[in-house]
Protein backbone atom coordinates (compact mmCIF):
# COMPACT_ATOMS: atom_id res chain seq x y z
CA UNK A 1 0.00 0.00 0.00
CA UNK A 2 3.33 1.90 0.90
CA UNK A 3 4.67 1.97 -2.72
CA UNK A 4 1.12 2.30 -4.20
CA UNK A 5 0.65 5.22 -2.43
CA UNK A 6 4.22 6.92 -3.29
CA UNK A 7 3.56 5.87 -7.03
CA UNK A 8 0.18 7.31 -7.00
CA UNK A 9 1.76 10.85 -5.80
CA UNK A 10 4.41 10.53 -7.91
CA UNK A 11 1.72 10.00 -11.22
CA UNK A 12 -0.97 12.68 -9.86
CA UNK A 13 0.75 15.03 -8.27
CA UNK A 14 -0.04 16.00 -4.33
CA UNK A 15 -2.93 18.24 -4.82
CA UNK A 16 -4.99 15.34 -6.36
CA UNK A 17 -3.23 13.01 -4.46
CA UNK A 18 -4.99 14.88 -1.26
CA UNK A 19 -8.27 15.08 -3.24
CA UNK A 20 -8.10 11.25 -3.46
CA UNK A 21 -7.63 10.96 0.23
CA UNK A 22 -11.00 12.76 0.61
CA UNK A 23 -12.71 10.76 -1.62
CA UNK A 24 -11.21 7.64 0.27
CA UNK A 25 -12.63 9.42 3.46
CA UNK A 26 -15.81 10.12 2.34
CA UNK A 27 -16.07 6.77 0.60
CA UNK A 28 -15.24 4.50 3.79
CA UNK A 29 -18.01 6.45 5.84
CA UNK A 30 -20.67 5.74 3.30
CA UNK A 31 -19.27 2.16 3.10
CA UNK A 32 -19.97 1.98 6.51
CA UNK A 33 -23.89 2.66 6.41
CA UNK A 34 -24.10 -0.26 3.28
CA UNK A 35 -23.56 -3.70 3.47
CA UNK A 36 -19.93 -3.51 1.21
CA UNK A 37 -16.65 -4.86 1.39
CA UNK A 38 -14.69 -2.06 2.56
CA UNK A 39 -11.48 -3.60 0.70
CA UNK A 40 -13.02 -2.98 -2.60
CA UNK A 41 -14.14 0.36 -1.23
CA UNK A 42 -11.05 1.52 -0.24
CA UNK A 43 -8.80 0.17 -3.71
CA UNK A 44 -11.49 1.97 -5.57
CA UNK A 45 -11.63 5.42 -4.43
CA UNK A 46 -7.68 5.57 -3.97
CA UNK A 47 -7.02 4.41 -7.69
CA UNK A 48 -10.30 6.85 -9.06
CA UNK A 49 -8.17 9.34 -10.67
CA UNK A 50 -4.76 7.21 -10.98
CA UNK A 51 -5.01 8.31 -14.49
CA UNK A 52 -5.22 12.30 -13.89
CA UNK A 53 -2.21 13.42 -14.71
CA UNK A 54 -1.27 16.97 -14.53
CA UNK A 55 0.00 19.21 -17.20
CA UNK A 56 -0.42 19.00 -20.84
CA UNK A 57 -1.22 15.61 -21.81
CA UNK A 58 -1.93 14.13 -25.68
CA UNK A 59 -5.33 11.91 -23.90
CA UNK A 60 -6.07 10.76 -27.53
CA UNK A 61 -2.33 9.14 -28.16
CA UNK A 62 -2.37 7.66 -24.15
CA UNK A 63 -5.70 6.08 -24.96
CA UNK A 64 -4.33 4.54 -28.22
CA UNK A 65 -1.45 3.41 -26.43
CA UNK A 66 -3.67 1.57 -23.89
CA UNK A 67 -5.63 0.29 -26.70
CA UNK A 68 -8.62 1.99 -24.85
CA UNK A 69 -11.92 2.42 -27.32
CA UNK A 70 -13.04 5.99 -27.03
CA UNK A 71 -16.23 6.83 -27.41
CA UNK A 72 -16.94 10.21 -29.96
CA UNK A 73 -17.61 12.08 -26.05
CA UNK A 74 -14.61 11.14 -25.14
CA UNK A 75 -12.72 12.08 -28.13
CA UNK A 76 -14.30 15.46 -28.19
CA UNK A 77 -13.72 15.78 -24.22
CA UNK A 78 -10.74 14.79 -23.48
CA UNK A 79 -11.16 15.32 -19.34
CA UNK A 80 -13.59 12.39 -19.67
CA UNK A 81 -10.63 9.88 -20.71
CA UNK A 82 -9.04 9.99 -17.57
CA UNK A 83 -11.60 7.52 -16.28
CA UNK A 84 -11.49 4.12 -18.78
CA UNK A 85 -7.43 5.22 -18.91
CA UNK A 86 -7.53 4.75 -15.09
CA UNK A 87 -9.29 2.20 -15.20
CA UNK A 88 -6.15 0.48 -17.47
CA UNK A 89 -3.52 1.77 -15.90
CA UNK A 90 -4.94 0.34 -12.13
CA UNK A 91 -5.48 -3.12 -13.58
CA UNK A 92 -1.39 -2.59 -15.78
CA UNK A 93 0.22 -0.89 -13.08
CA UNK A 94 -1.33 -1.63 -9.47
CA UNK A 95 -2.46 -4.98 -10.34
CA UNK A 96 -6.12 -5.03 -9.81
CA UNK A 97 -7.92 -7.63 -10.69
CA UNK A 98 -11.33 -7.13 -9.19
CA UNK A 99 -13.61 -6.18 -12.50
CA UNK A 100 -16.20 -4.48 -9.94
CA UNK A 101 -13.52 -2.30 -8.53
CA UNK A 102 -12.26 -1.54 -12.19
CA UNK A 103 -15.84 -0.44 -13.61
CA UNK A 104 -15.92 1.81 -10.51
CA UNK A 105 -13.08 3.81 -11.72
CA UNK A 106 -13.98 3.06 -15.37
CA UNK A 107 -17.34 4.83 -14.70
CA UNK A 108 -16.35 7.43 -11.69
CA UNK A 109 -17.24 10.42 -13.81
CA UNK A 110 -20.24 9.84 -15.80
CA UNK A 111 -21.87 7.30 -14.12
CA UNK A 112 -23.81 4.43 -15.95
CA UNK A 113 -26.93 2.52 -16.21
CA UNK A 114 -27.93 0.10 -13.27
CA UNK A 115 -24.80 1.57 -11.32
CA UNK A 116 -23.32 -1.37 -8.50
CA UNK A 117 -23.29 -0.42 -5.22
CA UNK A 118 -19.67 0.24 -5.23
CA UNK A 119 -20.00 2.47 -8.43
CA UNK A 120 -22.28 4.44 -6.77
CA UNK A 121 -20.33 5.19 -3.43
CA UNK A 122 -17.01 6.36 -5.73
CA UNK A 123 -19.28 8.66 -7.93
CA UNK A 124 -21.00 10.34 -5.45
CA UNK A 125 -17.74 9.96 -3.23
CA UNK A 126 -16.15 11.89 -5.47
CA UNK A 127 -19.01 14.63 -5.81
CA UNK A 128 -19.26 15.29 -2.39
CA UNK A 129 -15.92 14.99 -0.81
CA UNK A 130 -15.40 18.27 1.78
CA UNK A 131 -13.26 19.93 -0.60
CA UNK A 132 -16.16 20.28 -3.61
CA UNK A 133 -17.46 23.78 -2.76
CA UNK A 134 -20.32 24.70 -5.49
CA UNK A 135 -24.49 25.69 -5.16
CA UNK A 136 -26.36 22.55 -4.17
CA UNK A 137 -23.42 20.41 -2.69
CA UNK A 138 -24.50 20.52 1.11
CA UNK A 139 -28.24 19.36 0.30
CA UNK A 140 -26.26 16.93 -2.05
CA UNK A 141 -24.23 15.65 0.68
CA UNK A 142 -27.41 15.44 3.00
CA UNK A 143 -29.01 13.80 1.11
CA UNK A 144 -26.40 10.96 0.27
CA UNK A 145 -25.92 9.87 3.66
CA UNK A 146 -29.90 9.92 4.37
CA UNK A 147 -31.05 7.90 1.52
CA UNK A 148 -27.65 7.22 -0.93
CA UNK A 149 -29.55 6.73 -4.21
CA UNK A 150 -31.77 9.92 -4.08
CA UNK A 151 -28.33 11.98 -3.16
CA UNK A 152 -26.78 10.52 -6.26
CA UNK A 153 -29.94 11.21 -8.04
CA UNK A 154 -29.99 15.24 -7.03
CA UNK A 155 -26.13 14.62 -7.67
CA UNK A 156 -27.03 13.45 -11.73
CA UNK A 157 -29.87 15.71 -12.18
CA UNK A 158 -26.94 18.85 -10.85
CA UNK A 159 -25.09 17.87 -13.27
CA UNK A 160 -27.24 17.71 -16.28
CA UNK A 161 -28.76 21.38 -15.35
CA UNK A 162 -25.00 22.27 -14.81
CA UNK A 163 -24.00 21.46 -18.52
CA UNK A 164 -26.72 22.41 -19.89
CA UNK A 165 -26.18 26.20 -18.42
CA UNK A 166 -23.08 26.06 -19.42
CA UNK A 167 -23.58 24.81 -23.32
CA UNK A 168 -21.68 21.30 -22.53
CA UNK A 169 -21.79 18.03 -24.16
CA UNK A 170 -23.76 15.50 -21.46
CA UNK A 171 -22.54 11.98 -21.76
CA UNK A 172 -25.42 9.40 -22.59
CA UNK A 173 -23.97 7.35 -19.49
CA UNK A 174 -24.89 10.40 -17.23
CA UNK A 175 -28.64 10.55 -18.63
CA UNK A 176 -28.90 6.96 -18.35
CA UNK A 177 -27.60 6.50 -15.09
CA UNK A 178 -30.02 9.62 -13.93
CA UNK A 179 -33.08 7.69 -15.82
CA UNK A 180 -32.38 4.48 -14.48
CA UNK A 181 -32.55 5.71 -10.43
CA UNK A 182 -35.43 7.83 -11.36
CA UNK A 183 -37.22 4.85 -12.48
CA UNK A 184 -35.55 2.56 -9.68
CA UNK A 185 -36.85 4.96 -7.00
CA UNK A 186 -40.10 6.13 -8.25
CA UNK A 187 -41.62 2.30 -9.88
CA UNK A 188 -45.12 4.50 -10.42
CA UNK A 189 -43.30 6.44 -13.07
CA UNK A 190 -43.51 3.85 -15.28
CA UNK A 191 -47.27 4.71 -16.15
CA UNK A 192 -47.63 8.23 -16.16
CA UNK A 193 -44.35 9.73 -17.28
CA UNK A 194 -42.60 12.21 -19.79
CA UNK A 195 -44.08 15.21 -21.90
CA UNK B 1 -56.42 15.79 -48.95
CA UNK B 2 -60.41 16.94 -47.84
CA UNK B 3 -60.61 12.54 -47.21
CA UNK B 4 -57.33 12.85 -45.10
CA UNK B 5 -58.95 15.58 -43.21
CA UNK B 6 -61.93 14.50 -42.79
CA UNK B 7 -60.25 11.26 -41.66
CA UNK B 8 -57.79 13.05 -39.55
CA UNK B 9 -60.54 14.82 -37.33
CA UNK B 10 -62.29 11.64 -36.88
CA UNK B 11 -59.15 9.92 -35.26
CA UNK B 12 -57.69 12.54 -33.33
CA UNK B 13 -60.62 15.27 -32.72
CA UNK B 14 -61.40 18.62 -33.00
CA UNK B 15 -58.83 20.19 -30.69
CA UNK B 16 -55.97 18.11 -31.74
CA UNK B 17 -57.02 19.01 -34.69
CA UNK B 18 -56.88 22.87 -35.05
CA UNK B 19 -53.56 21.89 -33.27
CA UNK B 20 -52.05 20.23 -36.21
CA UNK B 21 -53.67 23.39 -38.02
CA UNK B 22 -50.86 25.83 -36.27
CA UNK B 23 -48.14 23.37 -36.66
CA UNK B 24 -48.52 23.31 -40.47
CA UNK B 25 -48.83 26.67 -40.63
CA UNK B 26 -45.71 27.57 -38.41
CA UNK B 27 -44.17 24.74 -40.37
CA UNK B 28 -44.52 26.21 -43.64
CA UNK B 29 -43.72 29.81 -42.79
CA UNK B 30 -40.28 28.24 -41.01
CA UNK B 31 -40.28 25.87 -44.58
CA UNK B 32 -40.32 28.98 -46.88
CA UNK B 33 -36.96 30.43 -44.92
CA UNK B 34 -34.79 26.93 -45.58
CA UNK B 35 -34.82 25.18 -48.92
CA UNK B 36 -36.66 22.24 -48.01
CA UNK B 37 -39.29 20.54 -50.39
CA UNK B 38 -43.10 22.33 -49.56
CA UNK B 39 -45.15 18.86 -49.75
CA UNK B 40 -42.84 16.98 -47.42
CA UNK B 41 -42.94 19.83 -45.11
CA UNK B 42 -46.99 19.87 -45.50
CA UNK B 43 -47.40 15.95 -45.11
CA UNK B 44 -45.38 15.57 -42.11
CA UNK B 45 -47.10 18.38 -40.23
CA UNK B 46 -50.75 17.38 -40.79
CA UNK B 47 -49.76 13.93 -40.29
CA UNK B 48 -47.41 14.16 -37.49
CA UNK B 49 -50.10 14.03 -34.53
CA UNK B 50 -52.48 11.44 -36.70
CA UNK B 51 -52.14 8.87 -33.85
CA UNK B 52 -52.62 11.06 -30.95
CA UNK B 53 -56.16 9.35 -30.39
CA UNK B 54 -58.15 11.36 -27.12
CA UNK B 55 -59.34 9.62 -24.70
CA UNK B 56 -58.66 6.31 -23.03
CA UNK B 57 -55.97 4.16 -25.22
CA UNK B 58 -54.37 0.85 -24.47
CA UNK B 59 -50.97 2.25 -26.19
CA UNK B 60 -48.93 -0.75 -25.52
CA UNK B 61 -51.76 -2.83 -27.11
CA UNK B 62 -51.83 -0.79 -30.20
CA UNK B 63 -47.95 -0.51 -30.23
CA UNK B 64 -47.77 -4.37 -30.57
CA UNK B 65 -51.12 -5.01 -33.02
CA UNK B 66 -49.32 -2.93 -35.32
CA UNK B 67 -45.48 -4.39 -34.71
CA UNK B 68 -43.92 -1.42 -33.35
CA UNK B 69 -41.06 -2.07 -31.60
CA UNK B 70 -41.00 0.27 -28.28
CA UNK B 71 -37.95 0.91 -26.64
CA UNK B 72 -37.55 0.77 -22.57
CA UNK B 73 -38.94 4.61 -22.17
CA UNK B 74 -41.47 4.12 -24.42
CA UNK B 75 -43.26 1.10 -22.77
CA UNK B 76 -42.76 3.47 -19.31
CA UNK B 77 -44.08 6.65 -21.24
CA UNK B 78 -47.45 5.69 -23.21
CA UNK B 79 -47.04 9.41 -24.25
CA UNK B 80 -44.38 8.94 -26.45
CA UNK B 81 -45.89 5.56 -28.36
CA UNK B 82 -48.07 8.17 -30.95
CA UNK B 83 -44.91 9.48 -32.88
CA UNK B 84 -43.83 5.74 -33.73
CA UNK B 85 -47.29 4.41 -34.19
CA UNK B 86 -47.97 7.97 -36.01
CA UNK B 87 -45.31 7.14 -38.33
CA UNK B 88 -47.16 3.60 -38.99
CA UNK B 89 -50.11 4.99 -39.23
CA UNK B 90 -49.11 7.56 -41.74
CA UNK B 91 -47.74 4.20 -44.04
CA UNK B 92 -50.58 1.77 -43.58
CA UNK B 93 -53.93 4.27 -43.44
CA UNK B 94 -52.71 7.34 -45.22
CA UNK B 95 -50.49 5.67 -47.65
CA UNK B 96 -47.29 7.76 -47.03
CA UNK B 97 -44.24 6.35 -48.59
CA UNK B 98 -41.55 8.85 -48.19
CA UNK B 99 -39.45 7.80 -45.68
CA UNK B 100 -38.11 11.17 -44.62
CA UNK B 101 -41.74 12.30 -43.70
CA UNK B 102 -42.25 9.10 -41.93
CA UNK B 103 -39.16 10.05 -39.62
CA UNK B 104 -40.01 13.46 -39.20
CA UNK B 105 -43.48 11.93 -37.62
CA UNK B 106 -41.63 9.34 -35.79
CA UNK B 107 -39.03 11.64 -34.03
CA UNK B 108 -41.27 14.38 -33.70
CA UNK B 109 -41.32 14.35 -30.27
CA UNK B 110 -38.36 13.65 -29.33
CA UNK B 111 -35.74 14.41 -31.84
CA UNK B 112 -32.70 12.29 -32.95
CA UNK B 113 -28.71 12.46 -33.27
CA UNK B 114 -28.61 14.36 -36.86
CA UNK B 115 -32.10 15.31 -37.06
CA UNK B 116 -32.84 15.82 -41.01
CA UNK B 117 -34.52 19.76 -42.16
CA UNK B 118 -37.39 17.90 -42.30
CA UNK B 119 -37.21 16.41 -38.79
CA UNK B 120 -36.03 20.11 -37.15
CA UNK B 121 -39.42 21.80 -38.59
CA UNK B 122 -41.61 19.32 -37.25
CA UNK B 123 -40.25 19.08 -34.05
CA UNK B 124 -39.34 22.92 -33.74
CA UNK B 125 -43.31 24.17 -35.41
CA UNK B 126 -44.40 21.37 -32.82
CA UNK B 127 -42.58 23.14 -30.11
CA UNK B 128 -43.49 26.50 -31.06
CA UNK B 129 -46.80 26.83 -32.63
CA UNK B 130 -48.94 29.77 -31.67
CA UNK B 131 -50.99 28.24 -28.87
CA UNK B 132 -48.08 26.84 -26.48
CA UNK B 133 -47.69 28.66 -23.76
CA UNK B 134 -44.61 28.31 -21.48
CA UNK B 135 -41.69 30.04 -20.21
CA UNK B 136 -39.47 30.70 -22.55
CA UNK B 137 -41.54 30.09 -25.61
CA UNK B 138 -40.86 33.47 -26.96
CA UNK B 139 -37.84 33.31 -26.88
CA UNK B 140 -37.51 30.17 -28.59
CA UNK B 141 -39.67 31.44 -31.53
CA UNK B 142 -37.50 34.26 -31.90
CA UNK B 143 -34.44 32.40 -32.11
CA UNK B 144 -36.31 29.68 -34.40
CA UNK B 145 -36.87 32.02 -36.55
CA UNK B 146 -33.72 33.86 -36.67
CA UNK B 147 -31.37 30.68 -36.23
CA UNK B 148 -33.18 27.08 -37.02
CA UNK B 149 -30.53 25.15 -35.12
CA UNK B 150 -29.89 27.72 -32.31
CA UNK B 151 -33.96 27.42 -32.13
CA UNK B 152 -34.02 23.91 -31.53
CA UNK B 153 -30.95 23.70 -28.78
CA UNK B 154 -32.75 26.31 -26.73
CA UNK B 155 -35.55 23.95 -27.11
CA UNK B 156 -34.28 20.82 -26.59
CA UNK B 157 -32.13 22.28 -23.52
CA UNK B 158 -35.56 23.51 -21.93
CA UNK B 159 -37.15 20.09 -22.55
CA UNK B 160 -34.17 18.50 -20.72
CA UNK B 161 -34.12 21.23 -17.66
CA UNK B 162 -37.93 20.56 -17.42
CA UNK B 163 -38.00 17.31 -17.08
CA UNK B 164 -35.02 17.33 -14.95
CA UNK B 165 -37.33 19.46 -12.58
CA UNK B 166 -40.29 17.83 -12.78
CA UNK B 167 -38.46 14.28 -12.08
CA UNK B 168 -39.66 12.98 -15.38
CA UNK B 169 -37.90 10.33 -17.51
CA UNK B 170 -35.50 12.07 -20.22
CA UNK B 171 -35.40 10.03 -23.98
CA UNK B 172 -31.87 9.54 -24.84
CA UNK B 173 -32.75 10.89 -28.66
CA UNK B 174 -33.95 14.19 -26.83
CA UNK B 175 -30.07 14.33 -25.76
CA UNK B 176 -28.70 12.75 -28.21
CA UNK B 177 -30.37 15.42 -30.22
CA UNK B 178 -29.06 18.24 -28.40
CA UNK B 179 -25.54 16.77 -28.14
CA UNK B 180 -25.02 16.78 -31.99
CA UNK B 181 -26.64 20.22 -32.20
CA UNK B 182 -24.16 21.59 -29.70
CA UNK B 183 -21.42 20.17 -31.52
CA UNK B 184 -22.43 21.10 -34.85
CA UNK B 185 -22.77 25.01 -33.88
CA UNK B 186 -19.29 24.47 -31.88
CA UNK B 187 -17.28 22.98 -33.94
CA UNK B 188 -14.55 24.40 -31.34
CA UNK B 189 -16.58 22.39 -28.30
CA UNK B 190 -14.91 19.40 -29.56
CA UNK B 191 -11.35 20.20 -27.95
CA UNK B 192 -12.67 21.71 -24.69
CA UNK B 193 -15.78 20.18 -23.83
CA UNK B 194 -17.43 18.60 -20.50
CA UNK B 195 -16.81 18.83 -16.66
Amino acid sequence: MDRLENELIKDIGEERYNHTLRVVDTAIKLARKHDIDLEKVKKAAILHDCAKFPGQINWLKMARDFDIILDNYMEYNQDLIHAPLGAKIAEVKYKIEDKEVLDAIYYHTTGRENMTLLDKIIYIADYIEPGRKFPGVDEIRKETFAHLDRGILLALDNTIKFLVDRNKLIHPNTLKARNFLLMDLNPKIKEDIFL
